[in-house]
């Protein structure tokens, strides 16, 4: 979902981006008034999590999917260790990529508690010489996060694709950070990566030269024809954080939507029951589940015809799901917690 | 550039896809509504390319350059050849990624000749056995192309980013058809790959997951989040060619404007002066200099005064350079041509 804003700003620009003539997905991806946006966002980036000079903003292509092999492919030899934090699937695409690399540590896994929580912070395993530590911050099916950044003297990997933007991060600790654009900064097509400069010249020299961080580097992701459009939205996005007055303002909207929901699930008398451990709930994706898969049908088809769509769980873990991103308003939250309250008095277990 | 009616439904869909109440940029690509328009989009290429059921239609992302090593990656083997034909600076980025990965002959090379044209038919060597023979249909910066299918016994691959659907193919002659999105059938961010379906099966089991064409051939391309818009884009693309009539009445108008630009050039007593061979001019990119660079100079200035824009030849090349792809419209080509005679009387040698 998108604020109306940026979809009102992306059909004035599909005509003619700023006086050009062109629209933004006619424009050439050499020409000035591109590159100047490319400026602009990468410093929106920058002021908005507060990212030191040393650290290079990359705009990708391939979808998060790709930095799942990009990541150990850059900075895993054979011989080398890197040490993974298990808690959903997301988690275990990555480590299935990282093995054709190297050798791989798990050093935590909530798998077989069917990834009800993540770690707590004393709780993970970092093997000794690690070439990096790598976790995901939010897990969208599972709807568990991170309440905190895992310390460690191995550089920090982090998959932030589904809470990038949402909260206060502090950079210095990560060496490199990726997120796809899709949840919660624009639409499909662009990833953002945001990389520690002495991690650029790690990869081996043979390979592919659009696989390597460091060719996308040197050229300011232009060494090929970037996703011109998505990057555009990205940018949007953006402007749209800093009109609600930043990462703070958008972290205190994103608290007060998902305790709606929790509280909600928390005074339903266990009518409504949360999937993930208290301490790890993610206020990104707030998995839970009705007393009967029957009641959970009716449920989905009663929101449906309420206007509350995409309430489904992931098939995974089944149960129903709200996706509250930066850009889905508080006034859909307190519809969701009104129907859910009535739904409950109506059908009782 | 687009097609006026393209950017006028993408302006609509952007708010309101289909009835969905999302907007095109929003849309879940697991919703029906998009899988729904991926389905009609491959149905329309398969009509429009008369493509046969033993090929696989696939929509990737990662730039058309990305596709440079993917091909070798997925159907070359360490001590196995491949045979290129190098006609310019994209068969030499595929050329320079495939040696990653086997062993690659050059069946032929203009390159002392600053690529001013493409082989003969019977011009090219296949090495026996070779896994594969690769060209590129059209050189945008030399502007030359093929008016022929090379004829050979081992698969045919073809980067064919900058003149698909202008010409009718035979696609049976094929094995493998890749094209970025951004010259012929729309906006950067998408790649299509046409793949006879005995090549999917020949990619080694360790490669990445993303990496294997199979991957996204058994999951209709929606192995990850594929990039919306842009397939939305060259759905409407599409659409709008076979308004026109399809493929040959496109081929018809595309040669019309070229045959305007190249007699313009020829018509001119060599004052312009077409870098390609007659044999092999391209319908898409007319490249062509003047008689000096103070007059290219003052040419390039007085154009764009003229409204006419990115006529600067590549930096590879120099001179000046017009690219005419299926939606440029001929009355810019008309415009082009008048100004180009205007210039030479005004400006004599």
């Amino acid at each position: 979902m998108l604020p109306f804003s940026v979809l009102q700003h992306a059909q004035q620009d599909s005509i003619n981006f700023r006086n050009s003539g062109m629209g933004i997905m006619e424009i050439s991806h050499r020409s000035q008034a591109f590159m100047s946006l490319c400026d602009e966002i990468r410093l929106h980036i920058r002021q908005l999590l507060n990212i030191p000079d040393n650290y290079t903003i990359l705009f990708l292509q391939g979808g998060a999917s790709s930095q799942f092999f990009m990541v150990p492919m850059n900075l895993l030899a054979p011989e080398e260790r890197a040490t993974y934090l298990n808690t959903g699937i997301w988690s275990q695409k990555a480590i299935k990529e990282a093995h054709i690399f190297g050798k791989i540590d798990i050093g935590f896994s909530s798998e077989k508690e069917n990834f009800n929580r993540v770690p707590q912070p004393e709780e993970f395993t970092v093997t000794e010489g690690a070439q990096y530590l790598y976790y995901t911050s939010n897990n969208t099916i599972f709807g568990t996060q991170y309440h905190y950044t895992p310390e460690t003297e191995a550089p920090l990997v982090c998959d932030m694709s589904s809470d990038i933007f949402s909260k206060t991060i502090d950079i210095e600790k990560y060496a490199l950070i990726f997120a796809g654009a899709q949840k919660n900064m624009g639409t499909a097509g662009v990833i953002l990566v945001i990389i520690r400069e002495d991690l650029l010249n790690k990869a081996a020299e043979n390979l592919p030269t659009m696989l390597k961080y460091r060719t996308h580097a040197e050229k300011d992701s232009l060494f090929n024809t970037p996703p011109t459009f998505s990057i555009y939205i990205m940018g949007k996005m953006l402007e749209w954080i800093k009109e609600q007055g930043g990462i703070p303002a958008i972290y205190q909207q994103n608290k007060e939507k998902a305790a709606l929901l929790y509280q909600t699930i928390d005074n339903s008398s266990g009518y409504y029951r949360g999937h993930a451990e208290k301490g790890c709930r993610s206020q990104m994706n707030i998995s839970f589940t009705l007393p009967s898969p029957s009641l959970e049908e009716k449920f989905l088809q009663q929101a449906q015809a309420a206007g509350l769509n995409g309430l489904k769980g992931h098939r995974l873990l089944g149960g129903c799901r709200a996706s509250i991103y930066n850009a889905f308003p508080k006034e859909g939250v307190e519809k969701l917690t009104l129907f859910m309250q009535q739904f409950q008095q109506e059908n009782p277990a």
